[in-house]
């Protein structure tokens, strides 16, 4: 699904701007403005079909919320859960997550959320992993001190890699769960794949770190 | 088992005295002569029955085990363990690990090994937990610079509670596996709980963490 084209999907999210923002690099420094009031700013690097992010707006409206996705093919249809769950306060980027030091300025951001992020188990491309050191140092640079790292994921080798990658950049775990479903979370927002995976009797692994003060 | 009364257990340990040394505190700082060798010592904390420490003493005859046990009752099990398997390098003590840095010197031991330690599950228990910060201060005096910490346990909590707390303690996570017989681990010797355990398809959760250099 993810690499077929889609060759409507610039003319849809280009309609449907307001939610999809363009250019985003224009609101660097100015997203409270953007959005209107000095909420906390959450961002879910790797947003995919927008079922996390689009609840999770619904849930609370006293925070704004930013979807992060790289596929045009797959932020469509964010785009159309959005419209569904009718929230103000989410706003999607269609952007690689390396550039996110040029999207967002240091301090700007409160909480990074990664949900089911792709595990590319290959060590060779380690580097590509949203919990590799390089992606640590972007969110560091973009969230306030002390802002929260929240990630969850079915792939235990995904996982394992992470708290390692957390621990050797010295990051505080103040939250773990190896069976999310089992220990019951409240407000847990599931993503399509948690849904489809924990249903199937997966555990779901998640944790929080927080970045020093 | 573990809280029966067994009379004979005094006699049995006297007897044995060879393997479970009387009066450990007479050794701190002189461990190396007591093994006569320059090895390095690991120390298993709650050895139960002695499979661990038994096997890893086959397994490695040029480093120097001592297992430490609470329970009298248990640790004649111990004894016969370690007579069966025949190996010159383990040593026994039945003390109380809050008493380690009594028998210990600082930076004397090299490696410190937990396996399926009592999980002590209620929050007003969590000092008890071998875990718990206090413990890792007592490692940390006996162990010399970078020593590591090796845990592995079949109970959920207690790991999650584990990873935390080492983080808290910033200590460095090396290794970390939430299912250790499907990962494998080469020389992994199971304890008595390990096999039970395992062979109902219950995950074995294993981490190393490293003391500050």
């Amino acid at each position: 699904m993810r690499m077929r084209h889609k060759p409507w999907a610039d003319d849809y999210l280009a309609e449907n701007a307001h939610i999809a923002l363009a250019s985003p690099e224009q609101y660097k420094g100015k997203w409270h403005e953007l959005f209107g009031n000095d909420h906390p700013i959450h961002i879910e690097v790797g947003t995919g079909k927008g079922s996390f992010i689009a609840g999770m707006g619904k849930l609370h409206p006293d925070i704004n919320y930013i979807g992060i996705e790289l596929f045009k093919s797959v932020i469509v249809t964010a785009v159309d859960k959005i419209k569904e769950t009718d929230v103000e306060n989410v706003k999607l980027l269609n952007i690689n997550a390396e550039t996110l030091t040029d999207v967002f300025a240091e301090n700007e951001i409160d909480r990074v959320y990664l949900n089911f992020s792709d595990p590319w188990p290959k060590a060779r491309h380690e580097k590509r992993r949203l919990t590799f050191k390089t992606f640590l140092e972007r969110y560091e640079h973009i969230l306030r001190p002390g802002g929260e790292l929240h990630f969850k994921t079915d792939n235990r080798g995904l996982f394992e890699y992470s708290l390692k990658s957390f621990s050797a950049y010295g990051l505080l775990l103040t939250y773990v769960s190896l069976d999310l479903h089992e220990d019951g979370l409240e407000g847990n927002v599931m993503t399509e794949y948690e849904e489809k995976f924990s249903s199937m009797g997966q555990p779901i692994y998640r944790s929080e770190v927080k970045f020093p003060e």
